[in-house]
């Protein structure tokens, strides 16, 4: 594995410029506070290889599909994040010469991502084709306090001369996405204004009409005195600038700071949108770009009070479960339930969509344990609000009732288009009932289920009621066609996952009516006025999880992932040899579906859900069966194994898994982080360290500690919400010590043994 | 059902004009002779909808492809059938006016497919919106003894009016694709030359580079006189013609002739093009077009005469099975062994890539039948040349040897781009061998598995030795992840007809390996020099021969097309509500997979196949499980149905499934005939009349026959070639008549009695 950034616990440091690099570090040092997002572009010019990306949340676009054979049943469009207006954009000539890194000697280069204080800076000095060297100091940050707000101080400095500064600050809108599939381009200009030293740009989404508004305005210091210089302007189609020319001398140095404004119409009027940003922007300049930055420090403090997890003796783990912690906190931030986790959060347009399976099933946890209830309970709101499309998607797939939430999606509309996903990775509908249970679980908001859990569970089970049937050979219900979680098997009978996560949706769901019914009996008459529940459906819905089919092998006391899947030839990934892998960059795809090879936990992935319904010694027997055949292609795929073998007591085993996704990203392990970040799976990272190393469950309201200290850490330290108190836990090889950081009083468990910790409280429990 | 051709027992005759029919009708009338094809689109200009087709065989196209998620393996491009140079094109214009049919009042409209001597002929009298009327009648062909020549006589008679008339006659390769991926044009301009009374225009096509070459001279004649005039000339890119202006009057006939030459860089050097093409022109012209058209008259006597399947008593089905018999015989002559048959012949552009496994399985025994030895033979060359495309393919998917023939082909790579067929519905390779063994078995020409076939042989072999593997819980060996001819699941293990043709293909290898070291030991080892067959491989061969897994129920008597489809909901097709039908359109991918229900023939295209092997009893058990549950949702499908039903005397079944593919095109049975006709599911048909109603197998070396008369039909006769005779069989309700047109003296079996026919001989035989 190579190491490109330093290490530093707080810091991603890139030292010296690669160009081959650029793309990965872009992505990596990337800046986000919920409402936008950045990559960690040049304000500069740059002629060599780079994605551009300014992304606005919940702002994305319907882009034609591209499938290579219709089936019906396909969506007829992809959603899109969509690369948006350009607002970073400084343009920087020197006596006429354009500062363009791609084309400069390079004499000094860091790009640093300041993970504590939440800001993106960059040095380098360069000497022109001209000979002419200048020496750049810029930073710039998207601010958590100020959501609209983007800010830049661009500090220049000639080295080896005096001369003309040229500097053109702008706003551009004539942007296009890489993964445009037809090449084309999804903006309009609605309108533009610019005059010396402010501008502002609209721009519109050809489809969809979403709009969105930049404003900029900037000062000029030169030798630290404010000056006043006009700008020329300049108009072109979805483009805005100002250019200023200056003359500096040998030495001295000129700042530009930039200030942007930017916002959509999801939160406002069209025709307020100028007004909006306008004195969003105004204020921002006012108070000035250190006040501003202070602001961000102190924002981003306090998030890592709540969040933050820390490694002593592996700066490097350190490291890596910080920048995760920081990514995720830059992607979601629980405020608005119309938004949710894209797979790369803003940082790259990969996989489009934004909602995904990964936020019930790795996301959730993390924002349950490190953020305000409200977060989580807006992401399970997401799914309730897309239950009319999930019902609509369930009807155009031919059932009679029911709800199949999306696999991909942006507004609750299936985006993606191919057969065996699409229509048969159906497990999905499983892990939204599931993040209901594991919510609730959580938080013992038991108000959730009847404003509007129950609600998405009747309608999930009435899909999973038609999508089995009943084979008269086995005398048991089966589902056939479906892809597990295990996308190395499709088109597959009697996942066991599947078969058991749709029984126990069933079953829970009977449990959360009876809830209903005997402690909010107004409400669920009220609920069933609308749900229409009859009592054959009740019925039916006992008669399957009494009756579900699920494989297995008595003698080796497993679960089958599926129909014959012992049929396949049996090898383990060790006697493989390792130029196969990974098996997906050099395997045809027919070959990896007959292979026994699982590209990410499935029969386990059902077991570490419903944990609590199976002894260890079966779930022993299936980790020790099924994980020598797992090659982990998922980065979502370690986190599950590491959580299991720490509960198993496979310490080894778990370390080895937690260090396969810790520091993905930054050590680019899949060599694909320049499309973006790996952003859902660094919650799996988290809860590597939380549910694993930690060993923290909640079982009948009641906090579980059970930590080890993995690999060669001294010691480690998270922090925990739950129900009111926030709790920072110390695993030292001696003891666990329990910071009660909050006023209210907790009882947990730890090993066993209960112990209360009052408010402001740290009791030390010798391990 | 709809019937929009008038019934004719030679002619497809379209009355009347309506312009929502015009590309159906433009499919259904469209010319060919093998080396070129052309749609029945209108010699002057339309501005309404309007398929444009000129084709040539074997130029083709690597587009780009168009898939939704690229999995390992895809093919980088999809080969298509390409648009060449409209060689038709004649624009007319009165005093200035365009003639263009969709602006014009139609007084009178016909377009006729004549059939009998296969040219196209249409007649109209137009109103223009100017109110003057003009009368035309246009015939053209592309002729069978000359392969290059395209000939056209166009008469154009004022009705209403005296004028001057603008007659440009031109060759245009500004063409495109309709089904171009990206919307790009193939063609670039090479040259081009045009003096007034001929023109030629050459272009390449933007990758592999294909020439194609043509060139044009015409005649007009005014009142039956030949007239000089000088032409104008327009060139443009990729575009040349002629323009005459001539002053006629009511009542008087002007017509021009037309001449084109069409050749390629397939058959010619490029620099020779335009000289060959020039030459060929030069004949043609000085024959005159009366001179060619009886020419072709001629040579479809010709065709007729070995091909000939006559109906008494059913109009109806004799325009069906003639129509079907003549698109057979322009799509393929079998002179060129690089040709093959594709899925549209020269009627349109769908399906792109040329071979599928419709020719093995449907289209080898019409040929055989009907054609010289030596058609069908180059049938199976054409296969034998792609085998080293077929070895790399396997390569690619990562088999250590053998050979994976390609779905869909142009020149023996794979275009085919979805994985579930792609690499999965590797059944075709089984159908190429049982070809080599149906050649065989039928002409008794053992000379091709020396020369050839033994090969092929081996290689699929050794594919499918390694396409298998062992499943210790069954014992078996087992055949994973395949799609049968039944696409209508995917992804499945087991699939009773690739097991039992991969078996099979294993066995014949074996019984032809023994055969070339007994009767032709010096060839085979020449042929084992470079195969270097392995002993380890042949007890490789004969142990999964023996062992290999086949799916079945024993209660009910039946094979399993696949593994568990007996835990499928088994549900009939009668009993279905026909809203749901056809399920392609109606019902989403997922819900076909799961459903029971067939699209075609699948353990019964293997029993169908493997007939000599079983016994009525289990076919007829099989037939009635099967069948209730196929909805016949390709074209393939009722024909092979039809054949076992006639085998197991259930005529009435045999005649409703012949019914369903007859007249397919004519009647547009399935609402896509606009896109071309079903150009290999026409040999289907022919099958069903001579190997179904006609029950003629090759067992032995000898010919038999079980003929019954269908239907209302009064009596019916067909036409085989076998081993030198040429047979014309009779069947009426008393007797069976059997014409030996040939010199040759035959044996042959009839109700099981042999029976011989002297050259030129007649038998009756009671029946």
């Amino acid at each position: 594995m190579k190491q490109y950034f330093k290490i530093d616990e707080w810091r991603i440091i890139e030292e010296g410029f690669n160009p081959e690099e650029n793309k990965v570090a872009e992505s990596v040092c990337s800046i986000g506070n919920g409402h936008m997002g950045q990559r960690a572009n040049f304000e500069e010019s740059y002629s060599g290889d780079t994605l551009q990306g300014s992304y606005m949340a919940g702002v994305y676009y319907p882009d034609k599909t591209r499938v290579g054979w219709w089936k019906n049943g396909y969506p007829e469009y992809f959603a899109k994040v969509l690369n948006s207006i350009n607002w970073i954009g400084i343009d920087i000539k020197v006596d006429g010469e354009t500062l363009d890194l791609a084309k400069c000697k390079i004499l000094d280069f860091t790009r640093i991502l300041n993970m504590k204080e939440g800001y993106l800076h960059r040095t380098f000095t360069a000497e022109l084709p001209s000979g002419k060297t200048v020496k750049v100091d810029a930073k710039r940050f998207v601010s958590i306090a100020r959501k609209e707000i983007g800010a830049i101080r661009y500090s220049i400095t000639p080295v080896n001369f005096s001369g003309k500064l040229e500097i053109t600050a702008y706003l551009d809108g004539d942007v296009k996405n890489e993964d445009s599939n037809y090449d084309e381009k999804f903006w309009d200009e609605v309108s533009k204004n610019v005059s010396s030293g402010e501008a502002s740009l609209v721009v519109s989404t050809k489809k969809l009409d979403f709009h969105v508004c930049s404003t900029m305005k900037f000062d000029i210091v030169q030798v630290g005195r404010k000056i006043n210089v006009t700008a020329d302007t300049i108009e072109k189609e979805k483009y805005v600038s100002n250019t200023v020319v200056l003359l500096c001398s040998k030495g001295e140095e000129t700042v530009i700071y930039k200030y942007t404004s930017n916002v959509t119409s999801r939160d406002h009027e069209k025709s307020e949108l100028i007004n909006v940003s306008k004195a969003a922007l105004l204020k921002a300049y006012e108070l000035g770009f250190e006040a501003l930055l202070e602001e961000q420090a102190n924002a981003w403090a306090d998030k890592w009070k709540e969040s933050d997890i820390v490694i002593e003796g592996d700066s490097s783990a350190q490291q890596g479960i910080r920048f995760n912690i920081f990514q995720l906190n830059q992607t979601y931030t629980g405020k608005d339930e119309r938004l949710n986790i894209g797979p790369k959060g803003f940082t790259g347009e990969k996989y489009g969509g934004s909602t995904y399976w990964d936020t019930e099933a790795y996301c959730i946890p993390f924002y349950l344990a490190t953020a305000d209830e409200d977060v989580a309970r807006n992401l399970l709101i997401y799914r309730y609000k897309h239950l009319e499309k999930a019902k609509e998607n369930a009807k155009k797939l031919g059932f009679s009732k029911g709800a199949l939430y999306p696999m991909v999606t942006m507004n609750g509309e299936e985006c993606h288009n191919e057969w065996e996903i699409t229509f048969e990775e159906i497990h999905r509908n499983g892990a939204i009932a599931y993040a209901i249970y594991n919510y609730v679980n959580y938080t013992g908001d038991k108000a959730y289920l009847g404003e509007y859990g129950f609600e998405v569970l009747s309608e999930i089970s009435r899909f999973w009621e038609e999508r089995v049937h009943f084979a008269v050979p086995k005398g048991k219900y089966v589902m056939h066609g479906v892809t597990g979680p295990n996308e190395y098997d499709n088109n597959v009978n009697n996942n066991w996952y599947t078969n058991r996560i749709a029984a126990w949706t069933l079953d829970y769901t009977i449990e959360v009516m009876n809830y209903l019914k005997e402690k909010e009996p107004a409400r669920f008459e009220e609920l069933n006025a609308k749900l229409q529940i009859k009592d054959e459906e009740i019925a039916k819905w006992k008669d399957i999880v009494a009756n579900m089919y699920y494989p297995e092998d008595k003698e080796l006391g497993i679960y089958l992932q599926q129909d014959n899947y012992l049929d396949k030839e049996q090898i383990l990934v060790k006697d493989l040899d390792p130029k196969n892998l990974p098996l997906n960059q050099n395997w045809s795809w027919d070959r990896i579906l007959r292979s026994c090879f699982i590209k990410q936990a499935d029969v386990l992935q059902g077991l570490y859900f419903l944990e609590h319904l199976y002894d260890d010694e079966t779930i022993r027997r299936n980790f020790e069966f099924y994980e020598p055949r797992t090659v982990h292609e998922s980065s979502l795929s370690p986190c599950v194994h590491s959580i299991l073998a720490a509960k198993l007591g496979m310490q080894e085993k778990a370390y080895e898994m937690y260090l396969r996704t810790s520091r993905l990203d930054l050590d680019n392990y899949n060599n694909d982080t320049e499309d973006g970040c790996h952003t859902t799976s660094m919650a799996g990272t988290w809860m590597s360290v939380v549910h694993g190393f930690g060993g923290m469950r909640v079982r009948n309201g009641q906090l579980q500690l059970n930590p080890f200290i993995p690999g060669h850490w001294n010691s480690f330290s998270y922090k925990v919400m739950f129900r009111g108190a926030l709790l920072k836990i110390n695993v030292t090889s001696e003891n666990l010590i329990v910071s009660n950081e909050s006023e209210n009083a907790i009882t947990l468990s730890v090993h066993g043994s209960t112990y209360t910790v009052s408010g402001n409280e740290t009791l030390n429990i010798a391990c």
